[in-house]
């Protein structure tokens, strides 16, 4: 692609996304764990960078590294920008780091500009996006949203180290966590990376999300007869892999078919098999797997897991064997983007020049969190191959200074247009 | 089943039988590993039981425990009968044990009839059956037939201890391994429970067996693309799983169909299967399963192979997957058992009045190395549920006695009309 003429500074946005991924694990680049010493330098770095933008930081009870700039009138309330600067273990580049990066990188070019909006301005680092070894995503934004609950500060990770505990150990407050719930939020926005080949695959610079998929998992259990292998034969066993097998090739098949339809977002995976005793001469006996089921439109995710309900069942029944569990592990509701703040996204792209199309979010966010305290939305730049959570992750400069440039140009319109008040 | 007047002491047999099982880890019985202080407690209680049946009792240079009874024309050679004293971890009471024993009561009830044979007879409890820590089965029985290999006896187990070390603590001597090999003998027989149903369902005391499987071993890697579950669409992923699933179902579907042919024993299993990356919201990017193919008939196996070749080549294509890997892990002939012994053995058991039918061996047996250097053949007696390598494995007392009064008939029947000489 080819974006001139932005009114952000590519360079500048860029550097500040290699500084930050320069951080890292040098044995495993490139990861920044939350609650890690090299999280705290990423964010001391951080806080430096937006300092010296002029903004006033601080980190909320949630552990939130938040910068801001007041606006105008006070009686206007916030508009906020950002995404989270943690990793996974051998992640990428951008994930995470290119929203909170195009944050301070908007207010910058507003200044640059000449521009003091009415709103105040945040750009937010949410604290553990990631999945961390304490067993929980999202913490600073359910923060936010307050609704990070005590029995989830209790969880621990390996070492026996409490949630609660290290969210202090970051700056947050475990004990004050209410003050952390945020009311005076009008809009907020989040870049993030595809970590999809939509946007490549059509050429297109910008996605408008229009809503993230609610995530359902169901673990499957077959329980059949650890026999020998040999001695066995095939019209006298019970094959707790065999009834687990027909239920992977029906996930699949059901779920391309639900896809094909085209009447929302749907994809389905098993991604956990095991079989036990796992022996090349005993026939399974046991077989576990978790079916990830992710749709923009519920009713879809209701058909598809009594579809797979009654089909592994039956399974179960032609390989012998019984099925001994099929149960809800977690259920995360879709949530829709704000409409009126994906319209704003959509018309600031097309001033700007810049093809987009609306798309669903196959993967949690921040945003999603966001969404139950104020209108909520986010823009998606191009993922060179899908990939994502690896090092090979890559967007290109222009990229993401384009999808900075919509959030920029939206936050302009957003200041002129939003009602006054709450 | 009532089978009364038998010429063997079944309470007698019993009791070996029960005696050495006794021996065991009591935190998981029935546990004798091989080389283990439990193991040689065992044999130790062995020498003594064969020392006070009157045999001449000493251990080859590949660790097998002979009791041996000489015969009144040396001339005429020897008649063995055996099997092996070790258990698999938390095994039960009768495989390997019960042939062990019934050699021994063979030996007993001939001395109480005041039967004495023209040919030696020897009672064999051969070294180490079961698969142990050192990566090898039938390591005695492969001694006795001369493909001990020097590389074998160089395999270690985890601990870092050689199998020749072992080998050589249990009473072996890896450097006169050739002296183990036996060409004296002229015919062995082995009792051993079924480890299936097939006895069970029909209500048969005795299984002549006529064939142990030829078992191959294939190792099958699918590699795809570890993508995010969540913003991959269904038409774009390389699932792993999904080839190897669908693999697992044709497996099952092929095998099904060629056994029930009934143009010779056919069974295969997938008993491993492993996903990677193995979380729930990653697209399996590896998988490897192995199969586990067992037939009397070579052929049967050459075009069940075939099949699976080309299915999981488009399974793999289907799945946009690459199948990088169809290799043989290990391939073990099928061995016939002598057909002039069998028949030895039907008419033994017919005299006897003994319900008996013809079967083929679905798992390894000592018997298939001792077939390389001697007419060899097995009685197998019925194992309830087909239950062997767990506890609950289980044989009544009757039905043991009836297996071992076959074999001392057709050992009296043997000793008159095996040929003179070599």
């Amino acid at each position: 692609m080819a974006v001139r003429n932005l009114p952000v500074d590519a360079d500048r946005l860029w550097s500040d996304i290699m500084a930050l991924a320069a951080i890292t694990d040098p044995a495993r680049p490139y990861t920044r764990r939350s609650f890690t010493p090299l999280f705290l330098e990423g964010r001391a770095w951080l806080a430096k960078r937006f300092a010296e933008a002029g903004l006033a930081v601080h980190i909320d009870t949630a552990g939130n590294l938040i910068g801001r700039l007041d606006g105008r009138d006070p009686a206007r309330g916030t508009i906020a920008v950002g995404s989270h600067s943690d990793t996974v273990p051998s992640g990428g580049r951008f994930d995470g780091i290119a929203g909170v990066a195009t944050g301070l990188e908007v207010v910058r070019a507003l200044r640059d500009a000449g521009i003091q909006l009415d709103h105040h301005i945040e750009v937010i680092d949410f604290l553990a996006e990631e999945p961390s070894e304490y067993g929980l995503s999202c913490v600073g934004s359910r923060g936010m949203a307050g609704v990070l609950d005590p029995d989830m500060l209790a969880l621990t990770e390996p070492g026996g180290e409490a949630l609660g505990n290290a969210l202090r150990r970051v700056g947050g407050d475990p004990e004050r966590l209410a003050d952390a719930r945020r009311t005076d939020i009008k809009a907020f926005i989040e870049l993030h990376i595809e970590q999809g080949v939509r946007l490549e695959s059509r050429s297109l610079a910008a996605g408008i999300v229009t809503a993230i998929v609610g995530i359902r998992r169901i673990e499957i259990v077959f329980e059949g007869e650890a026999d020998h292998a040999g001695t066995t034969p095939m019209e006298l066993r019970r094959d707790a892999l065999v009834a687990a097998a027909e239920t992977v090739v029906c996930v699949r098949r059901v779920s391309e078919q639900m896809a094909a339809r085209g009447h929302g977002y749907f994809v389905a995976t098993v991604g956990v098999l095991t079989a036990k005793p796992g022996a090349s001469n005993i026939v399974p006996g046991h077989c576990r797997l978790i079916v990830d089921i992710r749709s923009s439109v519920p009713e879809l995710t209701e058909e598809f897991v009594a579809a797979i309900d009654a089909a592994s069942k039956a399974h179960a029944e032609s390989a012998r064997a019984v099925r001994s569990a099929f149960k809800k592990l977690s259920d995360g509701p879709q949530v829709a983007c704000d409409p009126d703040l994906c319209e704003i996204l959509r018309q600031a792209a097309q001033r700007l020049d810049i093809p987009a199309t609306d798309l669903v979010s196959g993967a949690g966010h921040d945003a999603a969190f966001m969404s139950r305290i104020c209108p909520s939305a986010m823009v998606f730049v191009p993922s060179r191959g899908g990939k994502s959570h690896a090092p090979e992750e890559w967007t290109e400069r222009e990229e993401i200074a384009a999808g900075a440039a919509v959030i920029l140009e939206a936050v302009k319109a957003l200041d002129a247009s939003l009602p006054r008040g709450g």
